[in-house]
């Protein structure tokens, strides 16, 4: 017993997207412990996409296709699926009467070819999607042979797989034997020299540990095979514990942890509550601090000081020393940082000032040159140098520049504790 | 005549990495007008493999492999196609003084391990590898059937193919025809709905119109088929230039134009600033202006009253309105903006007042409530009530609420002109 991944939509095969549905679904059926040997992707052709679904249904028995279930002419996929097997399609009144009330909510009104996505195959089931108009469906055309569709959209994909497909493909015994896995998070250390602190855990049989990196943060991916996540947990905890204690504060959280959510955490924790100064992030350290809903608690607001008139006026920087050091300086990224903190009350104030580039550099501030400044509740007043690298390109600095203000905010936090 | 992408590795299936390669292949594929209409991905073993290989040999005549090649025991690539078309693998002598060489070089002994690498089927051209270890093959096992291998380390796998395989696919005459294409962006306006106003588009054959949506946005490709890039523009510019005019102020922009860019080119283009004050997107907007360099020219900065407290204090809001009608509406949005204006002394000012949700939502403020507001250079103030739908979640919320305030302005300062 097998599934096959079938991707649709021309725009795959013309190179437009990444194939992010595919890598999901991989993911997800290895955690509930179906093997899957094949991925297909196919165009927004009726022909082909028959002909592709008469090859898997031969050597799967779980076809599980994402893309193709818009209103438009070219989103074919029920159509192909109802055509190969021969039934017809039916226009469901209730789905018809969903996708009403969606447009409602947002003030519009069904256009006539929305309809096209309330027909599915006479005896499928609909595999309800919250949060975009198109339904999937769960169909079994015949024995041994069961079909799941996905719309592309990666949101509403992901949404309807947890709260629909798991469940079901639970209900049919899958996810006995399940990986389950934990993911370690890093700031403050490169990939090679955790890799080597780590390295006696990087050959372990069960539960595996493989490290990744990207954009400054790295990774280790504990993962067990076991009869269930409890007993796949009884192996993770004592290797995670052994991992957190050898990484010391480098490590900062696991799983859906963000540096911003583990920063609110701690603030919550000691009710305090932090405001921001951003100029080179231009309002991106605020973004990722809001992420979380109830960022209220601690987050009280700042402001985006891109032009110097604005460090001046707004945030009280002594227009001197922007003249003397420059906007690029510790000095200003201290009189930021304290700036918005007295102005907005809270307890720390944190600001970014830099060069992101790709202009904007010079001799002496090149391109990746950041200040980061942290103005405590004590009063005490810290800066911070940090030299990105001007290869890093302009969206990367910046993303950095965020990453590290948190952090520095993070250890202080811990440390002080 | 079409061609087939056959990518090889368990890791793709396990969904350990995104098929990267394969979108690179596509793309390039594309630009050589080589139609591909299918692709695979298959793990590393040899049966499937094998099973895989003759699927894609009826029904394409050009073959191409990622992936495989290795020196370990789980590299199967070449061995299942010599296989699967009963050819010897032969050792090649060359191969193997080739990466005896590239060792030395980095002072390192072959293990005997890579000798596999030498082996390819009999007859097969190399295709060489400059900057790693395993080679490709070019190989027609039969008449119309060519075969062409790539390692699958993308680095690697770019450089043969443009070094190797493009002059070849060139000297058999592709490339001759190419595909060129625009991506025109719109906003404000359904998938559905837009596809509807420029149907007779999307059945022509060349160029070729196609609707996408993703997170709010729609975008229709357009993409010609033709011996040059100039001669496909010469068939894409008038069907763009129609579909322009029959979208009016719902089109933005193309290909790499974002709201922000295409915002921030119409400002700098009347030497006008602006400034933002945002509530529930807590710095998204101000992180939207600012990717792009340059920007500095028309964003000076904004405030991100978060808390009540930073709206009254900073912003000047009014307190009694804020208790009267709460942070959450036209009021409020209208003062943020006039605020952000005045103390920073822009031109134009920009405020976003919301509920994102998943908290906070109530009977008459639901989650995906949000407020827009606009103060002009002539004194003027507007506001804008949007209902994005509770369903949404916090992060489309956020983004549409950037992006629609976006919209707003980049509407706004057109119709002026």
């Amino acid at each position: 017993m097998s599934a096959e991944i079938i991707c649709v939509g021309t725009e795959l095969l013309l190179g437009d997207i990444l194939n992010g549905n595919a890598q999901y679904i991989a993911k997800e059926l290895a955690k509930l412990g179906i093997p899957h040997y094949y991925q297909t992707v196919v165009g927004d052709n009726l022909e082909r996409l028959q002909k592709a679904i008469e090859i898997a249904s031969y050597r799967a028995q779980i076809l599980i296709f994402t893309g193709g279930l818009g209103p438009t002419p070219d989103d074919l996929t029920c159509e192909a699926i109802a055509h190969y097997f021969n039934s017809p399609l039916i226009e469901r009144a209730d789905i018809i009467e969903d996708i009403t009330q969606k447009f409602a909510v947002r003030n519009r009104v069904m256009t006539p070819s929305n309809s096209k996505q309330a027909l599915i195959p006479q005896g499928a089931d609909i595999l309800p999607n919250i949060s975009g108009t198109a339904p999937g469906i769960i169909w079994q055309p015949k024995p041994n042979l069961i079909i799941l569709t996905f719309p592309g959209v990666p949101s509403e994909m992901h949404r309807m797989w947890q709260e629909t497909a798991v469940p079901y493909l639970k209900s049919q015994g899958w996810g006995e034997n399940i990986i389950h896995s934990r993911m370690l998070k890093f700031w403050g250390v490169g990939e090679s020299a955790l890799a080597e602190r780590v390295s006696p855990y990087l050959n372990l049989p069960n539960p595996t540990v493989a490290p990744y990196a990207s954009k400054g943060e790295v990774k280790l991916r504990v993962a067990a095979k076991a009869v269930s996540e409890s007993a796949a947990e009884q192996l993770i905890i004592p290797v995670e514990q052994q991992i957190k204690d050898i990484a010391g504060l480098d490590y900062y959280g696991a799983d859906n942890d963000t540096l911003a959510s583990v920063v609110g955490d701690l603030l919550r924790l000691s009710g305090e509550t932090v405001s921001v100064a951003e100029s080179c992030t231009g309002g991106y350290l605020g973004q990722m601090l809001t992420e979380n809903s109830g960022s209220s608690d601690y987050f009280w607001g700042g402001v985006i000081s891109y032009d110097n008139s604005v460090k001046a006026r707004i945030l009280g920087v002594n227009p001197e020393d922007l003249e003397k050091y420059g906007a690029v300086s510790a000095v200003v990224a201290e009189q930021m940082a304290v700036g918005v903190k007295t102005r907005l009350g809270t307890t720390w104030g944190i600001s970014i000032t830099g060069v992101a580039g790709p202009t904007g550099g010079s001799e002496t501030k090149p391109v990746g040159l950041v200040y980061i400044g942290l103005a405590a509740a004590n009063g005490e007043v810290e800066s911070f140098e940090h030299q990105f690298g001007v290869a890093r390109g302009r969206s990367l600095i910046r993303h950095l520049s965020a990453c590290t203000a948190l952090d520095i905010l993070r250890r202080r936090l811990i440390k002080r504790k």
